[in-house]
């Protein structure tokens, strides 16, 4: 008998009928004699219809009443699958975020938890009731009703499972689990039967999809062992916990992209100890993301400077950029749009210096210009034209040996 | 400068250009120098769209989880509202029951509103902003969420403007106030100038349908002073308080009708003390509401009942009845389908003893049979065949002169 959080996301409730399946799942839980606590998501596109509903009122709803909007559609699945859950049998009982005892940051639209108060939980599943909680949501110091950001119920399920202690945190989703590509670019991509916190987050941020780097960066602080998985059938999904059970001799475990990104290079700045860092704080005031960072030195007074971001933060970026012109002094500025991320991951990587090499060289092979490069410990990065990622994900691919002998089937 | 309550219900909210209209109608509110609350139902049909989605889920959804489910639609409102006031520039802040320190009794679907802490929404205006409340419902000693059932957000709207001891509570529907009858039945209907308490519950309570008689009942004993008006259009509404000024010599101020009503009459029953008692216990006990109530002695050994119910209760009258029947020792057992309920109310028909006799002169004139009657201090009610149910409003309309010169038109 275990204690197990189970999140269904948007797409796994899709649907009244997806809720009496999700129920039909937890309750096998229950029934095998697990405590079961249940994160739920907003039903299908629900999320997205209420703020184009906002959208139709104003162009810019203040974040507060768009938290005060969004949570309803949380709050809306609870209900619906505790129903179906009761009308199964199973004693249920739905719990928004702030009946959940979730506190978050006094922000809106993005806030991070503070501390979950298990008390109600723990109560309610002492009665014997699987625990429907919200997603997404939580309340601030203040009693405001505050939304915890895209990928949010899956920090919700990480975060219950790490205050409650939990033995397992199941991601169910509508793939069957994470692999070594995305099946839908790679249809030799195989599911990982398991797979570290490190490894995950890399694939995560790096846009795999299936799980919010947040809620992996959660996990993994606080060792709580996740699983994913699809919530359409019976298939084992992969693990992620902090060591893997290496599989024989493969350095590389997957291949993924990130399919928008721009390049912006500021030429000629002068070379003071100060310039990268007010650079890069006047972006991060303006919001803007900035992921891989390149510095060239040309000579002893000038620097030049490329970094990549969003595609879709691109104007704005220059905009800034040109605003503080005259502070920074940089000669002139150049950009480049349709550019994509593609990245190896591994966390055997580190003790194999061949690997960047051969990342380089299955590109060139390809004939794929390289833009710009970063590495970590885990990944190596590389910036190529948005129109070769794909085929460059499946050249490394096959280059890494990750093909499957089978094509696999995903679900969703 | 006064405090007002405004509350719009869920045609006034019905789509983003309706809640833009009643942002621009608070906006002038406020403007004009006075605080104001405002209390929202849910957009249109979205409470009914709600219960059938749970009716998808299950028959018999449970009370607690069907109430988690309705309060996101007034959550949607208020958001929506607030952001559309934010827009125009008129600071705001949206509130849900809960936010507003609404709390209810520990029931839910029905619950009643214990008490009101007015801590937060007096803080929110001082700081100059529009308050804008969900209707319909409020939090339980236990954090639980609760709904006040139908009519529940002219209730909170009252309770609000109570406990803030408002200056005024304005009740905006889709018609223009009060009318002496229901304009759809009568062509010549007028608006009432103003009204008592006394007379507005007994015509919200016989269906005149503009403001749910808890929300009277709960005007009447906190003196608040109530106009009900259109969110449609600038015409001046009907002001609902203690003593009208009484329109020259009208003893009749409106003719109202309840459309499906049955009767049901136990023959031979014991003539003993506590039958009648125990009767209506059970009935009370099955949870249906009995209206007129009616007994005649045939001797000192027998008596018979008679009463009116809704007439969608009538089956599971007649089922408690016979379950019980040997308990009671009734010789048979009528009932009647397809009634109405036809009243004329005033305040001041208790010192005119001839008002129901003109209305039973009205009726036979008419040729309109009589089934039952039933008198208050300021109503007298006859049930009637459904079918001749219109002919008789209108004939009393008539006969009391309350037809208006000229036709009204109502919006909505």
């Amino acid at each position: 008998m275990a204690l197990i959080v189970q999140k269904y996301g948007g797409t796994s409730v899709g649907s009244v009928e997806r809720i009496k399946a999700v129920a039909q799942r937890v309750h096998r839980t229950r029934e095998a004699g697990h405590d079961v606590v249940v994160v739920v998501s907003a039903m299908g596109h629900t999320t997205d219809e209420l703020i184009d509903l906002a959208r139709r009122v104003t162009d810019r709803p203040d974040d507060r009443e768009l938290d005060m909007l969004l949570t309803t559609g949380e709050q809306v699945s609870i209900a619906l699958l505790t129903m179906a859950l009761q009308a199964r049998g199973c004693p249920a009982v739905s719990l928004t975020g702030w009946q959940a005892g979730i506190t978050t940051e006094a922000v809106h639209g993005r806030a991070r938890i503070l501390s979950i108060d298990t008390a109600r939980v723990r109560r309610e599943l002492e009665q014997g009731k699987v625990v429907v909680v919200a997603g997404f949501q939580g309340v601030t110091p203040d009693g405001e009703i505050a939304t915890l950001g895209r990928g949010g119920s899956d920090t919700t399920a990480v975060a219950l499972a790490a205050a409650l202690g939990a033995d397992r945190c199941d991601i169910y989703t509508d793939v069957a689990g994470v692999y070594s590509a995305d099946p839908r670019v790679v249809p030799t991509a195989r599911k990982l039967d398991v797979i570290t916190y490190d490894e995950m987050l890399e694939l995560a941020a790096l846009g795999a999809g299936v799980l919010h780097p947040r809620a992996v960066e959660c996990a993994k602080k606080h060792k709580v062992v996740l699983t994913v998985r699809s919530s359409f059938t019976e298939e084992e999904g992969t693990w992620v916990k902090e060591v893997a059970d290496m599989e024989q001799g493969q350095v590389v475990r997957g291949v993924a992209q990130d399919k928008n990104v721009a390049r912006v290079t500021a030429v000629g700045l002068p070379n003071k100890p100060d310039t990268l860092a007010a650079l890069f704080t006047i972006l991060a005031e303006a919001n803007i993301n900035v992921d891989i960072i390149i510095q060239n030195a040309y000579d002893d007074a000038r620097i030049s400077v490329s970094f990549s971001v969003a595609g879709e933060d691109l104007p704005r970026t220059l905009e800034v950029l040109t605003k503080h012109r005259d502070r920074f002094g940089f000669a002139s500025l150049m950009s480049e749009e349709g550019l994509a991320k593609v990245s190896i991951v591994g966390a055997g990587m580190v003790s194999n210096p061949g690997v960047a090499a051969a990342m380089f060289r299955t590109l060139s092979e390809q004939g794929i210009p390289i833009k710009m490069v970063s590495t970590s410990e885990i990944k190596v990065s590389c910036v190529v034209p948005q129109a070769d990622a794909e085929r460059a994900v499946r050249a490394l691919h096959t280059a890494f040996q990750l093909d499957a002998a089978e094509r696999v089937t995903v679900h969703g």
